[in-house]
Formats: C-alpha cells, structure tokens, sequence
C-alpha cells in the first residue's frame, strides 16, 4: 500500500494527512512534532493515515548528502548460513536492491558477523565510498546506530530499535512495519469469532522491539489479560511448541492463541494436534508475518499479520536516496484469512 | 588438500614440484611456460603434481598493487533468488570471505543481475573503491573478463574461461578443480568394477568449461566410445533424467553411467528406477560434485568426485591477496565412495 501510494510519481502532502484524517494541516503538524493540545485517538488516527500513506514530512526531507560514489552500503548483520536462508533478508535485500538501481545506485553488500568485523567495516563505510548506509538493528544493545551516528554516515535502518531504559531516542531513521497495530487487528479477529480466552506466544520482547510492540497490541485489547495467558517465545517454531504446551498446561480452556509469528504458530500447531485440539474448531490462531511458504503450508494454513517485506526494503532505500530526517516510517499490516482462525 | 599446503606456513616451491614429479627444475619451468619439447606425459605428471600442491610460480607472483582501500569486490553473476539457494556460490563465498578477512581485507559483494548493471558495476569497480575483484565467468560469452582487462583491476575468477576458437587466452588468473583429472578418476573406478557399457550424461558444453573438461576426461579414459554413449544434460535434476531416458532407449544394455553433477545424477537415479534397474547391480553410477546434502541422501547414496569449493573460494582470495600472475591454480578432486558405484 505504501508503495502503491509512493509509486504513483507523487509523494503524499501535509494536505493529504489531514484531508484523509478530516483535521487541520496545524493539527497534523503538532502530531508530527509530538506537541500536547492533540486528544489521543486524533492524534492515533493522525498518525494512522500518516502510516497508512507512508507520508514523509516535507520540511524535513533531505536528500543523500553527497552522491558522489552512487553507492549504499547494505550491512548484514547475520551469520551467512542463517542469512542466506532468513525470508526476511532475502526479501528485504531484493526490495532494497531494486529500488537503489532504481536510483542508479550501486548496492554494496557488507557482512558483519563477528565482533572482529565492527573495526573493518566502520573503516569501510566511513571511507568515503559508500554515500549512505542501509542497516537492520533489531536487538537491544547493537553497536551499530553508534557507529553509524559517529561516522555521520546518511543511513536507515530497518526494524525500529529497542531502547534501554533512559537511553536516548536516536537519531536515525527507520522504517518498520505496524507491528502493534497489526497484533490489534489479529486479536480483535478473534474477539470477532467469540472467543473468549485468549492467550499469546509473544517473541523475546526483552531482545527484539518487533516482539514488544506487538505483545503491546494484544495488551491494547485485552488490558485486562491475565498473566497466565501470555508465554514468552522466541520466534522459532521450537520456542512456539514449548509455549504452547505451557499455556495449554495453565489454561486448559484456552479456546484462541495470537502466536506473534507464523515459524512459532507452526509449532504450536503440532502441539495443538498432539493434545487432540481441533484448529479451529477447539483453539482459534493467528499469527504474524504472512511467510511463504510457511503461512501456506501448514496445517491447516495460518490465518496471519500480512507485512510487505520487499515493500519495506524499497522504503528504506527510498527515503535513504530522496531524504528523510524524520523519526520513523511505519508501513501498514493487513490481517489475511485462512484456514487457522 | 591444497590448503594443507598453504596453510603450512611455507609455499610450495619449484624445488618441490621436482623434486615430487622426478624431473629437473628446468624441465618444471619449460612445462609452466608452456613452451614445447616436453614429453606429454612428462608435462601431465607436472602438472599433477603442481595441482597437488597448489603450487604458483614464485618469480610471477605479485601482490595487490595498491592495499589502500583494504576492500575486495566479490561479483556474484547470478539473480538473487538462485544465489542463495546456490550450495556453491554459499561455500565459495564462505571461503572467500573467511580468506580475506583473515589479510584484514573487507569483503564487498555487488550483484551483477541484468545487463543494465555492467555500467554501474564497473563505475563502481573503477572507482578506486577496491583493489581488487573476486569473480565467477564459467559461462561463454561473458562480459566480465574484458570489463575487468580494461579497468586494469586486479581479479582471481573462479572457474576456467571458456573460450570460443580463436579467442585468445585471457591474463587474469583463474582457479578451478581439477574437472578432467576428477572425470578420470571416476571412469576408471566404474572399469574397475568390471563395467564395459559406460554412458555419461555431460554437462553443457556448448556453455561451461567445467562441462568440457568432465568430458574430456570421459574421453581420456573410453577415448573410442561411442557417440550413442554420451548424452548431453544441463547441470539440472530434470536434464538429468531426460539424458537417462535417452542413453537407455538407444543403449537398453548400458551397465554404468558417469554423470558429471550431483543433481544430474539424482535424476537418473529416478529414471533407473522407474524403469526397474537396480542400482549398482545392473547400472553403476558415478557423480561429479559431491554436494551436501543431494550426494548422500539419494537412494542410493552418490559415489561422487568431490571438489573443496570452500577451499577454491580461499584460494582464490589468498591469490588475490598474496599475489599471483600465473594461468591458473587448479585444486584436486577425490572420488568418494558411497553405495551407487
């Protein structure tokens, strides 16, 4: 959706945040700046359409500072038997990648695996080779949005970081995907089919700010749920199994799961089917990302939080060559039916 | 093998290429010159041995010209969603960059998809970015090889050239396996086993060197077969199967078959059983490749030539590294025994 809107050769205005949102262009600017005087659901649906149109504040909009290398760096940050079989990172790079050539842009992969990589490729990225830096920093405690910072390289990273308490809010941009938005929707999906005793496999929300935002979407609508219906996992299909079995072993009247991502739904699919429960019929799940082929595949196929992967990518490599200095991006979600919920 | 070699803290030395193959020092430089008045089998057992040992000629090695930028350009030549499923461009790269990052030199990698990113490459590689280039040129009629002539960059490729007729040998260095010598091995082993009936489904050899070089070293060994015993496939499962097919019809009596690619002879082991031949009773397969996991979880697992591609990719690397103006490096290969032959 927020290329469609990108793509049609015009960027959306100031104007069109607060046409669709039916506001002022002042009340839409004093959302942007994070001003008080705004009701908070003006200010949620504000922020919405924001999303939704993948709007980028004008006045703030730079342009890659010098182009003079036409080339952007794209840091990896996995192991390279893990990256290369890692769906996101492949989807990532193929969006990130068409969109820099777009530009006429050189992508310029760099990997970085080990502590002993961090002093090499700083050396590199602030080389004066590369005009910008596209970076994924998921986990709390990741050197890189320093490094980056102290380089004074242009960059933008995918996935929102996760701050430590009283850490600053960086600096740098990024664009994410509606996590907590999205894990709203799932949940209100099952409210919707009668469910009543809802419970959530989140993933590691004390490593990954994806994990918390979208247990913080369960919690947007069930405020009231009871400690024992939320189990920690880790976004494998492993950690998913094990926290099936435990939510199962507290409630056993459990009748819905919200698993906060397909590879954990999966395992909790096979426990489910272990235990003799019938999904749906028994035990309602939703999941997040909409995987190929996962989501697909299992069985039966998984009603799932739909996120554009590419879409993100081409997003990151967007506002990187045509300028944003703006706190975040947050592309839409969609939830996508299937057979599982 | 060879990286034992390497890795022993002294390079072999010409001393040791005669001392190993019996003849003078003399008689070792005539066979790396090229020059004539060698006797063939003289010049084959040299080179043997220089293979073994991963000898390159001391008065032509070079190092890096510049080392200013402590960065190698890696070009990967395959559209993206085939190179991460790509079992050797994964081990290549993981030889490579493990190489590199042990000169402390960083590892670049830049696509090279669609003829629309020559241009932009090449600005890039030319742009004193890198001091040098890692690439893969197995196919006829690539661009590559002239590109990197003109931009005078220092480049190891990976894989022999192959050239059309009259086109002259190219300068840059290539390292590769030893495709013929591996061929070899795996003919005779089926003739040792009393095999006299021996197809081969080749690879293209209108399109890679590798292809070539398997069959001829089929040659070698049958150098009277019959055309009916040699079918052309393409690397793939599928081709594979189809030249099973063929070889079968026109010879229903064949008792072995060498088919130069794991994958290759996956398919013909499903065509063999489809039509009721035992294998290795009534047909024995040999493989070319041997690649994790296809060579030992078919049915039966491959007696296949294994190549160490991870180490090809090292090699390479430490050529480009330590310096190298020779024609080429060619590493050994093994026949590894498993249940089809």
């Amino acid at each position: 959706m927020v290329l469609t809107q990108w793509s049609n050769g015009r960027l959306p205005t100031l104007e069109d945040v607060a046409h669709r949102s039916g506001v002022s262009k002042s009340t839409v600017s004093r959302v942007i700046n994070g001003e008080p005087r705004v009701r908070a659901e003006v200010a949620d649906r504000v922020r919405e359409v924001i999303a939704d149109l993948g709007y980028v504040p004008h006045h703030a909009a730079r342009q890659l500072v010098t182009r003079r290398n036409n080339a952007v760096a794209v840091v990896a940050t996995q192991p390279q038997d893990r990256l290369f079989i890692d769906p996101f990172f492949d989807r990532h790079l193929r969006g990130i990648r068409k969109e820099l050539v777009a530009h006429g842009v050189q992508p310029v992969l760099l990997f970085l695996e080990d502590p002993d990589d961090y002093p090499r490729v700083a050396d590199f990225l602030g080389g004066g080779h590369v005009d910008g830096a596209l970076l994924f920093s998921l986990r709390a405690d990741d050197p890189l949005p320093a490094m980056i910072r102290r380089l004074g390289l242009p960059a933008v990273f995918g996935g929102r970081p996760l701050l430590r308490e009283g850490e600053p809010v960086p600096a740098h941009v990024y664009v994410d995907a509606d996590n907590r938005g999205g894990a709203r929707e799932a949940v209100r999906h099952l409210l919707s089919l009668g469910r009543e005793r809802i419970g959530t496999i989140t993933g590691p929300y004390d490593q990954e700010a994806s994990a918390v935002d979208r247990l913080d979407g369960y919690r947007d609508v069930l405020f009231d749920a009871s400690p024992e219906l939320i189990e920690k996992g880790d976004y494998t299909q492993q950690g998913g199994a094990g926290a099936m079995a435990a939510l199962l072993e507290r409630r056993p009247d459990l009748d819905a799961v919200f698993a906060a991502s397909d590879l954990m739904a999966s395992g909790a699919l096979r426990v489910l089917r272990e235990r003799g429960r019938r999904v749906p019929d028994d035990v309602a799940v939703v999941a997040f990302d909409d995987l190929a082929p996962i989501a697909e595949f299992t069985d039966p196929p998984l009603t799932t939080v739909h996120q554009d992967i590419e879409g993100m990518g081409r997003l990151m490599a967007r506002l990187l060559c045509e300028g944003a200095r703006v706190p975040s991006v947050v592309t839409p979600t969609r939830l996508v039916l299937r057979g599982s919920a």
